[in-house]
């Protein structure tokens, strides 16, 4: 489908968002190290996202989305196996409004306590995509209730890009400007949102995105112009498996300078160098833009570059075990 | 010994060391959890010494010891399996001085790394008090290096009380006063010098210390008024096996209202609850505190509180093993 058929955000929707959202969510902090600075020989600034409300900045594009329903509505709903459904769950419950989350059977049972512990209804269904898409699509039928996507949706978009209009301030207020934003790309949602607000407030800093290489959808669709909408994931980073939304690749094929791409022996070692350096716990996906920079360390040596820390929600004796194995084959 | 031929510090000593060492530390965060608070039935304010220097308290005391050595001093040394040791290997390099820490051959690699990380020379010896302090007496015979203990010392307990003046100020700024400042206690350098602190600065709040009941000597040697000087600890807690000092007891009994422990189970569930709720990496001893605050849950009720998160290192497989263990037996 061509963009001009699709409804796009623009960056005033980011400034609305923002105004909108300011008392559901916390301001996070930037916090650096000294010691990854030495070893990556860059200035690199984290963006606390995991320290969000509901451990992820989804918080940010749920909030959004639930300011802007259509008139009338009282009961929302989507499918979710991660932070989008604790997202919605929050920012319905913050409202007043029901909430459904579709989950599949596999998802764990941490991720499931979430979403139940937020007063959302869980309904499970089978693993692949389309038992997910046919369980919503009867959970809307039965109900009613409005569906917030995860990711290809306006108003998730403009949400998540709030992140980027914080990032600007505290950078301001710490005195400098950076040279570049790097936050992780799955669906697109963060990324595209991040791209919207930096290109119309501070078009000097270079918006980039960062992917494992086991699920590259983002940075081959960027490259080639051609949006690829299938591939086979195969990375522990849970959060960026999904391939790029449509609204996604088009707004951020207009604001994104580039996509690098780590792999999964360098997610593991970043997860690992943030969480004994900064005493951050942070989820693998988070990781990915940090073990990026080690990998292409030539696109960002002595740069001052902000990281964003999307999420810390995972199961702790997984992303520890991964750790373990890690040091046994180095 | 009675108090008087003891050299103990003064709360002068406490504001003379934040002046002299507010440089080279950091002045560390006061975070809550509204999640913790509810759980709790209290409003719990943590100040962050994981996020320390080091990433424990540990790096006020070292500092400020360092600050006040006998003039041509050029090498110190200590005996240390835990945070004193790279706090004081930290310290010395900072100022170009040598520093030698005596650490048990069962030291975990990880501490073993992070002291030679900081430049220090390590003698391994055997794993028993008397094997490590004949190691330290060899060590200063043969170098001349003078010791710094890691808390029976008057310049390393008003090192340590510099964070009660930073949270009097950091609750000050926040507009509210707090009913109880929590510590854990170990050697007692920690809570003795937060017990000078605030009995000269805010003589209304109480201050008490948390313990480990499998190592509770501090509890009973405040509550009998007789120092207990040998014990049999049996916690997880690492950081708070080690008897009460000295002139940590002698401050003690002046300045602290109380001491209150916490069972194994406790502390590995307040751990747990530090990690996912505020994503925060803090080892066991510094879980203690909250682990006091659920375990004597009347004492706390409605109050304010602030917990000193006292460090944040420790073997991650390790610690995550606990939770795990933790779940099955639950």
């Amino acid at each position: 489908m061509p963009d001009h058929n699709l409804d796009l955000p623009g960056s005033a929707e980011v400034f609305s968002a923002a105004q909108d959202i300011a008392e559901q969510i916390h301001r996070t902090p930037l916090i650096g190290s000294s010691q990854i600075d030495r070893h990556c020989d860059a200035n690199i600034f984290f963006k606390c996202e995991h320290l969000q409300k509901t451990g992820a900045f989804k918080a940010r594009g749920a909030s959004n989305a639930l300011c802007r329903l259509p008139a009338g509505t009282s009961m929302v709903a989507t499918h979710s196996s991660g932070n989008h459904g604790a997202a919605l769950a929050w920012a319905a419950g913050a409202r007043g409004l029901a909430c459904t989350v579709v989950m599949p059977d596999t998802a764990p049972l941490a991720k499931r306590a979430a979403v139940a512990g937020y007063g959302a209804e869980i309904v499970l269904c089978g693993p692949s995509l389309a038992d997910r898409e046919a369980a919503l699509q009867r959970v809307v039928e039965d109900s009613g209730a409005h569906v917030v996507p995860p990711f290809d949706d306006s108003r998730v978009i403009a949400g998540q890009g709030t992140v980027a209009l914080e990032i600007a301030q505290q950078c301001r207020e710490e005195g400098f400007m950076p040279d570049i934003v790097l936050a992780p790309v799955g669906g697109g949602g963060l990324l595209a949102g991040v791209g919207l607000a930096l290109s119309a407030l501070a078009p000097d800093i270079l918006v980039m995105g960062a992917e494992p290489a086991g699920a590259d959808d983002a940075q081959r669709s960027l490259r080639t112009g051609v949006h690829i909408t299938a591939q086979t994931p195969d990375t522990i980073a849970d959060g960026l498996r999904t391939t790029l939304g449509q609204r996604n690749f088009a707004v951020i094929r207009r604001t994104v300078s580039d996509i690098v791409t780590a792999s999964e022996s360098a997610i593991v070692a970043a997860m690992q160098l943030l969480w004994t350096r900064t005493k951050q716990l942070v989820e693998p996906s988070a990781a990915v833009p940090l073990a990026a920079i080690m990998e292409n360390s030539a696109r960002f040596r002595g740069k001052k570059v902000v990281v964003v820390l999307s999420g810390g929600n995972m199961d702790l004796v997984r992303a520890v075990s991964l750790f373990a194995e890690e040091d046994k084959s180095s």
